[in-house]
């Protein structure tokens, strides 16, 4: 990897190289997602079909586009029983964790009659889109249902791409079940984003739409937004660690390149403060190429991507890792926690040698769908906060209403909205 | 205004109506939109100034596009001395209630060594835009401001248009002021949101950005989302009336027409189980419409988009309330806090016949920026939830990750990432 000095131009360029990759650049396929999903809209399920068999090249209709139970037992007997023990046991972590996120309506009320609040519901259906294709995650799957599930969600339907022969991925079948999916619809890409936008006679319309997805998938979710909610557009997989001599560079190492095998789109980035880290870091990940299996992704995805960055002192490392804003962030300094509360901005933070980002890939609890892409500056991981909607409440008595209404009037009138004032005035003829 | 008989197929007529208002419909201005988004990303200030001058009348320059402190002591020299009192009361409010909303960084561990945990950190730089033209509204200069403010943004900008000799409307100064604001800039439409979303040399590059605007301000909103975050799209304005024979008939129609008056696309419907109370609330309206100012607009709105929905039933009466799910929903029946244990879509509920929607609006302290369109559905009113972000914080001992550590790199393998089961093992070598 190479290793730069880590000054305002360096920085500067970096997070210009890396905003490249923004999934929100890619406007070239607008029109033709645009007019998937209009025509999907319009015709619903008999475009919804049309496209299913121009782009999977697999003939699906009105009575095979659901999953059966029988297609879901067939999976069963397919999947491997070391996925399903480790998928049962991750699960419980993951409701644990997605538990504690629970919200509760509240009010306060004052004893002239004021009473004032919040009402959390659950959004009443939601669509869980799954991509096909080589990168099949049942840890995904998991990640994008649990969420909603907690939240109370009453419907959570899912839709992937169908094989040719119109099979499904065992794993990701099994997988869905396990979290607690209700129904599931053979559709990808955009068609299958404006199914769930739109509803088709086949398949519901839902209230958001979570997932990941290819540049179609993303487009098509960019389109829907406003006529359905959607969780943040994924973009390519990041990694930051934040090192300080005391690190131990074969873990270092090792971490960085479990992102750089995502993708070649990948970025795995360390900031340190320590010059013979970074040289050791180096040393290990020559060593680690050259056993890796998807070692072709992760050398050109570090050629691409990959940074290290040196930097005079902590708090400018911590700076810098603020400004870039990675999806995970990887923290192995002497007193990791302290360095911790000087983050800003992050996906996850993971702190001490120990808290490896895979753990939280699949097992800790913590979700692993995480703003890509500097959003973390803005975006949150996907979570329970993300099935719920609240509903302010309001309710004064005449009492509590009496001694402020002639205020109200006033700022009604200073507005020039004047049936605003009269249904003020009205409760005090 | 009409009263129909509350049934399938006109609940299904009159969604399929309001839902046309939907601003993600328009779909006409995108290219003209799409254009200044991408010449004020390019252009930066050149390009804002330049489409200040056209579509403004006014000409800014580095020097004066921001307002200044003389500028806002002006207008706090212009502004109604009445008014500045009541924003005072209202901000009271206004940030009590948000207060109550603030979200705290939470942990949880046991005993092997396992924390994992959110951090909340909020956003650092947020741009609220106000637009000018007739609908000046310093209520919501407010609202949109004391949130951030109160979740602990550092920075908040404000955009607005100027008027053709450069001067800006000065109870939106004050508004801003009285709330907080830190900077102004005299700037408006999708020129504004660029500047917000990329940043020019003259205004900063924000996190997310909020506030009304028109369609060309919501399309650029919509464009620059997922450079930035951005709040929910406002559409027009709606209220929904749940009342049975025990409501007053005189309060019912004040409380619809203050609604009906903001524009001619503003929607006020009565859902009620009493045709005696629909029959006096029309009888009321006539009467109002008579003394009402407003009254051109008032008639026109209810002409487009006024209904009276007789329902068999109070369950029916709330089926179509949560159908529709609208902005504003005041209850006034027997047993009002029981009925709205069963609403699940609506923006702001108003519990009680004193419990009047301008109270909202203005005075109470709930946000009266709150989801139209539906859309109440899946998305929430404003509030402190959009001006924080959440990092999820995952920290294992040794201790607790040797004994998973097998299972995580079996998951790991499943999904053909052996890097990531790489990262594990390393740390059990």
């Amino acid at each position: 990897m190479r290793i730069v000095k880590l000054e305002e131009s360096s920085r500067r360029n970096l997070l210009e190289l890396l905003l490249k990759r923004s999934p929100s650049q890619y406007g070239t396929f607008t029109d033709k997602v645009n007019e998937i999903v209009e025509t999907v809209r319009e015709k619903r399920d008999e475009a919804l079909f049309a496209y299913t068999e121009k782009f999977d090249g697999c003939k699906v209709n009105k009575k095979n586009v659901q999953v059966t139970e029988e297609e879901i037992a067939e999976a069963y007997e397919k999947v491997d029983e070391e996925l399903l023990s480790v998928i049962r046991k991750a699960l419980v972590n993951i409701r644990a964790f997605h538990e504690k996120q629970r919200r509760y309506s509240w009010f306060d009320s004052d004893e002239s009659g004021i009473l004032l609040g919040q009402k959390i519901t659950p959004l009443n259906r939601v669509g869980v889109y799954v991509p096909g294709g080589k990168a099949v995650y049942p840890s995904s799957v998991l990640m994008n249902i649990v969420p909603a599930r907690v939240a109370g969600v009453k419907e959570i339907v899912m839709t992937t791409p169908p094989g040719k022969d119109g099979k499904m991925n065992p794993a990701v079948l099994v997988a869905a079940r396990e979290a607690g999916v209700d129904r599931i619809f053979k559709a990808g890409g955009a068609q299958a984003i404006a199914a769930l936008a739109f509803g088709t006679e086949s398949i519901p319309k839902v209230d958001k739409i979570v997932g990941p997805g290819n540049i179609f998938v993303a487009l098509a979710k960019k389109a829907v937004f406003g006529f359905v909610s959607i969780d943040s557009i994924a973009g390519p997989s990041e990694i930051l660690v934040l090192a300080d001599e005391t690190a131990n560079p074969r873990y270092v190492a090792a971490d960085l390149l479990s992102q750089a095998e995502h993708d070649e789109m990948a970025s795995a980035i360390l900031v340190t403060t320590s010059e013979a880290l970074a040289e050791a870091v180096n040393k290990e990940i020559e060593g680690f190429l050259e056993v890796l299996e998807r070692r072709e992704i992760i050398k050109k995805s570090l050629d691409n991507y990959g940074h290290i960055l040196i930097a005079d002192t902590m708090e400018d490392a911590i700076e810098a890792a603020n400004d870039i804003a990675s999806e995970h962030l990887e923290i192995m300094t002497k007193d990791a926690f302290t360095v911790m509360t000087k983050i800003k901005n992050a996906g996850a933070i993971f702190i001490g040698e120990h808290s490896c980002e895979p753990l939280g890939d699949y097992f800790a609890g913590p979700n692993h769908v995480l703003p890509t892409n500097g959003t973390a500056k803005f975006f949150s991981p996907l979570g329970v906060d993300d099935f719920i909607k609240k509903s302010s409440i309001v309710s004064y008595s005449r009492e509590a209403l009496e001694p402020v209404h002639e205020d109200i009037m006033r700022f009604a009138a200073q507005e020039g909205l004047t049936a605003h004032r009269n249904s003020i005035k009205v409760r005090f003829e």
